[in-house]
C-alpha cells in the first residue's frame, strides 16, 4: 500500500508575519521506512511562537529551517510501520517529526507518550517542551522563593501559563501578563494567579505597579520588547529576570530596540539570565514527573488550544498565534 | 583662625554635557567641627564617571545630588582639626567630602590612608573604589577561569584597566576595548594585556572577532550602547556580562537604545548581572589587601591622571572624562 505524504516546506525567507507566498504545499508518496526505522503517522502537530524565529537566517541555539526543507515542528504520532525493535505498530510517540503527514524516524529523539495518561495534545503542552520549559526556566533560572512575586509574560501561552500555575504553587505571588480580558479571567479565576495584567488594556507600568506592589522577584519573558521595559522597570532588589523567548520581534523586519533601561539591573543588583530548555534534556524525567503529579492532583491544570484541519492549514494556524488568538498549548489536529 | 570654604554646588539639572551655568562656585567661612567631629582640608578629588549619573533625577543606587547640595565625590584629605578621639590632625583620610576644599565629619564611612605605603592618588583609584570595583566584579561577579577570555571596555579607564590586569593574572586572556592608539600601547606593553581594540580605529565586532577567537567568556562592561552590543555579539556559552558602568549613557538626552540583541544572552545560555560595590562594603579589606600585595610584587600597575587645579577647575576637569582625556584614574589634585 502506497501512503500519499503532504508535507509544508519552507519557500522563500519570510519578512515580517510570513505569507502564504513563503510556503510549499508538497504531496508525494511516503517514505519508507527501512531496518531499523519505522514509519509514523502524524496526529498532532505542536504550533509554537519560536517556529517564526528558526524562519530567519541566522545563529541561533538550532540551525535556521533551510529553503526547500521540511517544515520544523514537534508531534504526537502513531506508528503505522515499524522495523525497529523498540517501537511498535500502534504506539505513540512525540518527536521533531516536521509539518508532515508521515515521517521516517530511526527513533532517535523519539519518546513514546502513554496517551492513556493524558490526552495526546497535552504531552506536546504541560507535559511536554512548553512545560519543561516553564518547570526548569523558573525554578532552576529564576529560583523563585515562597513569598516572592514572579511575573510572567504572555502568561496565557504553553509556557506562561505553566510558570504562572508553579509560582503559585511554590507559594510565590503568581502575576500574568496576557492581552485581552478572557485570557486574564482565566489566568486568576481558573488557573490561581494573584493578578492578571491585561496589557490590552492600558497602561503596563502602571498597572504592574499595582499588581506587584512588593517589586518583581522573578520576571519571565516571552514576549521582549515594551513588556521587557515594563518588568525591567519594578525589579526588586536581587531580581532575576528569566529570557525565554522574544515573541513581539520574531516578525519584526528591523531589529526591534533592546530595553532601554537595562541599566536598571545595576541599580537592582539583578541578572538576566537566558537558557535553552534542550540543555536540560537529562532531566526532562523529573520534570516530567513532577507536572504528572500536579496534574493529577489537580494543582496543575493544563489547556490545549486545538485547531482541526490539515497539513495545508499549517501556515494559517501559525499566524494565529502571532494574533492571540490561542489560550494554552496551540495544537493543530489532523 | 577662619578658614575660606570654596565648593562647587549644583545649580541646574544637566541636559547632556554639564555646562558651566550648571554649577556654582561658591566661597564661604569653613564649617567648625563640634565634639565628634573634624575638621578635613581636602587634598585629592576623585573624578568618576558616575558622578555624571547622579546628577540625573531618577533613582538609582544613591540619590540624585539635589540643586543647591554641594557635588558629591570623594577625595583624601587631611585632618586640620579634632574633636574626634580616633582622628588626630595630620592623618590622612579616605571619604565622600564632597566638592570642596574643607569638610566636616564625624568619622562615617571615612577611612584612614597610609600615605607612605602607597601615594593619595593610589588610593582613590586601585586601592580605592576603583579598585574594588574591578576586584568583586570581575572576580564576584564574572567569575573568570583560568584560559577564559576576559574582554573589557572603557579598559584605560580607572576600573577596566585593573579588570584587565586581575583577568591577566588570573590567567585570562585579557582582551581591552579602548579609544585611541595610545591607550592602546598602555594597555598592551605595559600593563599586560594580550590584545587591545582600539574602537576609535574601524569596525568593533570584527575586531573582537580577531580578539577573542575563541568568543567572550566575561564581558566587564564600563560603557554601554554599541560596544555592548559587540560584546554581546561575541558571547560563548555560557558567558557572564558584567555591568558595571555605561559611560556612553550618562550625557544622553534621550533614553538611548538598548542593547538591540540581548537575546545573544539566550542563544548562549548567557547572563547580564548588575552589581553595585557597596554592597561589598565589608569584604573591601580582603579585597585592599590582595590588591595591595599585587601592586608591592609588581604583577598590578596603578596608574593616575593628576589635575593640578582648585576647586573652581572641577567642572572642567570631569568633562575631560567624557573627552576621554584621562589615562587610568582621573584624579585633581589640589
Amino acid at each position: 500500500m502506497t501512503r500519499q505524504n503532504t508535507q509544508i516546506r519552507l519557500a522563500a525567507r519570510p519578512v515580517g508575519l510570513p505569507k502564504a507566498s513563503d510556503w510549499d504545499y508538497v504531496e508525494e508518496p511516503a517514505p519508507e521506512p527501512t531496518d531499523g526505522q519505522f514509519l509514523v503517522e502524524l496526529e498532532y502537530l505542536s504550533v509554537d511562537p519560536a517556529m517564526r524565529a528558526w524562519l530567519n537566517p541566522v545563529r541561533s541555539y538550532v540551525p535556521p529551517v533551510e529553503i526547500g526543507e521540511v517544515m520544523r515542528a514537534g508531534g504526537i504520532a502513531r506508528v503505522v510501520e515499524s522495523h525497529h525493535p523498540d517501537f511498535a505498530v500502534g504506539d505513540h510517540v512525540n518527536g521533531a517529526f516536521g509539518v508532515q503527514r508521515y515521517a521516517v524516524s530511526d527513533g532517535g529523539g523519539v519518546a513514546k507518550v502513554d496517551t492513556a495518561a493524558a490526552p495526546a495534545p497535552v504531552h506536546l503542552g504541560t507535559l511536554g517542551i512548553s512545560g519543561l520549559t516553564a518547570y526548569f526556566g523558573l525554578l532552576d533560572v529564576g529560583r523563585p522563593e515562597p513569598g516572592q512575586t514572579v511575573v510572567v509574560s504572555a502568561a496565557a501561552g504553553s509556557v506562561g501559563n505553566v510558570v504562572g500555575q508553579i509560582a503559585r504553587i511554590q507559594g510565590c505571588r503568581a502575576v500574568g501578563i496576557a492581552g485581552g480580558e478572557e485570557k486574564c479571567r482565566w489566568l486568576t479565576e481558573e488557573l490561581g494567579f494573584d493578578v492578571a495584567v491585561d496589557y490590552k488594556a492600558g497602561d503596563v507600568r502602571a498597572a504592574l505597579r499595582e499588581a506587584a506592589p512588593d517589586r518583581i522577584d522573578v520576571f519571565f519573558d516571552n514576549v521582549g520588547g515594551e513588556i521587557l521595559e515594563a518588568g525591567l522597570s519594578r525589579l526588586a532588589r536581587g531580581a532575576r529576570v528569566v529570557l525565554s523567548g522574544a515573541l513581539s520581534q520574531y516578525n519584526a523586519t528591523e531589529p526591534p530596540p533592546g530595553p532601554r533601561n537595562y541599566m536598571n539591573l545595576l541599580v537592582m543588583r539583578a541578572s538576566m539570565t537566558g537558557f535553552v530548555i534542550f540543555d536540560y534534556a537529562d532531566r526532562y524525567p523529573e520534570a516530567a514527573q513532577q507536572l504528572g503529579a500536579w496534574l493529577r492532583s489537580g494543582e496543575l491544570r493544563s489547556r490545549e488550544h486545538v485547531v482541526q484541519g490539515d497539513i495545508a492549514q499549517f501556515p494559517d494556524v501559525l499566524l494565529g498565534l502571532f494574533r492571540g488568538d490561542n489560550t494554552g498549548k496551540l495544537v493543530l489536529a489532523l
